[in-house]
């Protein structure tokens, strides 16, 4: 059944040093499909407008990603737009447009009712529980949320904690949730809030990944081309289910594993505008970043003589 | 011949949500020196003035540090106090009160210009040059430095670069150096200054290592009590270059091993005030966490069956 995804899928505007671009492909369900769709079959849920461009449509279709999913109502599409200073870990927010957004109420088809994997894009913890309560019995389900969420949305976070197996969250998500600085305190903090896995995303400090038995911590790839970080996170995501609906093993080695082909994904996706990055690799681009990243954090125990 | 280390010996006045000491045994040359004589031996060339008491001296001896290069002068000893919040990255420096160490001109006592593997810590650029004159052909120089260095003096910092094997500066003073807020590039920047070998602290993040060939990205300890993040740094530098002079052994495999010997000795230091959480460590101490930082970063490359 591959994966299952309810986020968003949006025209972003974005400026950064390198370049800009006005209304391309973007939101969360987007990335994730593309960098989801290398791995698995992708099943998205998400809302457009009626001026959303049919060739972006045609595009997903072109990656195997299923979009019958995507609603197409009266009105215009989400719309983001951002620019990035020079130090790309800023970035300030031009607008965000809800538009048709603003209304999105998930309808999961009763044919992706049995989704086993299942991914909940950031979106009001409301609705990511009324996804939970229209899928049957997934194997894994893995969610992301925002700072604007913990502050407006705690109690009902909290309860939509109790029934996800992996939070991905990033750094100052982790420690604003937890209230706590020390981040590997605030891992098992949200841990004890429900979650089996916590994945702690980092951008260029690479991921933490905590369960109850052990801690992963994961490099990042070494990117010296970082042109666009829009999106990172959910590339991530995608690489990181994706690799977990392809084997069907939700082992803790696999789980490592599959933070590795998430790192690969959002250091592809951070190479180029929108989804360009990810638009067209092939496995082997995929098999040398993971090789890549064996190599970057290896480390022999012993001294093999001198 | 061990390791050589130049640097400051103060007394340190801290306080952090955790509790506060004044007047403790601090300074970078301590700090590394504790955490080197692990390792190999140490003798350590620093000055601190009449005042600096008698037993933190005896300290030093007790853990086997040869301070025959420490001069007593006329005057007070260096003096720094600061503050940390409750997030530890954030500190105030409350005073720095130089004393004798304003005048410091390291005289490197014949019998130990052989040494054959030498840590300048940091201080003033145009010292650590003059240091390097002294000493005959060592086998290893590794430097520290800080943004006040350069910016005041980079021109000299940048004859120095040029004659030391390995720089160990943290991510912040990596960027300014290079002038570059991609970490990568910046390395690599530094690298083209004159090093053979980068090594990148990040604190929390771990640390990045880079030579002309590769990078390796070594995770950080997984720290749930840090107490107190002063000397972190030097004591890493401490681990780093303790094994490497007690191998004899500067392949980039051991470089790699070193990185992590750092980590585990830096993690010791932040668990207790000055020197307290290294000051009585046996080498399975070391050998466990050592261990630990190898699982907590390893993955398989292949899917074990299921």
């Amino acid at each position: 059944m591959g994966v299952l995804v309810v986020g968003s899928v949006a025209l972003d505007s974005v400026k950064t040093p390198f370049g800009e671009v006005q209304d391309a492909l973007g939101g969360s369900a987007t990335f994730f499909s593309v960098a989801a769709a290398y791995f698995t079959d992708v099943s998205v849920v998400a809302v457009v407008g009626a001026d959303f461009p049919e060739r972006h449509v045609e595009f997903l279709k072109s990656r195997g990603i299923d979009t019958s999913g995507l609603v197409v109502e009266e009105g215009e599409t989400f719309r983001w737009a951002g620019v990035y200073g020079y130090d790309l870990n800023d970035r300030d927010t031009i607008y965000t447009k809800l538009n048709v957004f603003e209304n999105f109420l998930p309808r999961i088809p009763d044919r992706l009712a049995a989704s086993e994997f299942v991914f909940l894009a950031n979106i009001d913890p409301e609705l990511q529980l009324s996804v939970l309560d229209q899928v049957s019995s997934p194997k894994l389900v893995a969610c992301d949320t925002m700072n604007f969420w913990i502050e407006s949305k705690r109690e009902v976070l909290s309860r939509l904690l109790k029934k996800v197996d992996v939070m991905i969250m990033n750094d100052s998500e982790c420690r604003e949730l937890a209230g706590e600085p020390n981040l590997i305190k605030a891992a098992r903090m949200v841990l004890d809030m429900g979650p089996k896995t916590i994945v702690v995303k980092k951008g260029e400090h690479g991921a933490l990944m905590a369960d109850r038995e052990s801690f992963f911590s994961a490099p990042a790839f070494p990117c010296e081309d970082v042109f666009d970080p829009t999106g990172a996170g959910d590339s991530f995501a995608g690489g990181f289910m994706g690799q977990l609906a392809k084997t069907k093993d939700v082992s803790a080695a696999n789980i490592r594993r599959a933070v590795i082909f998430g790192t690969v994904m959002a250091s592809f996706c951070v190479e180029q505008f929108s989804v360009d990055g990810m638009a067209s690799l092939d496995q082997a681009d995929m098999e040398d970043r993971f090789r890549a990243l064996k190599d970057l954090s290896n480390f022999e125990t012993e001294t093999k003589g001198n």
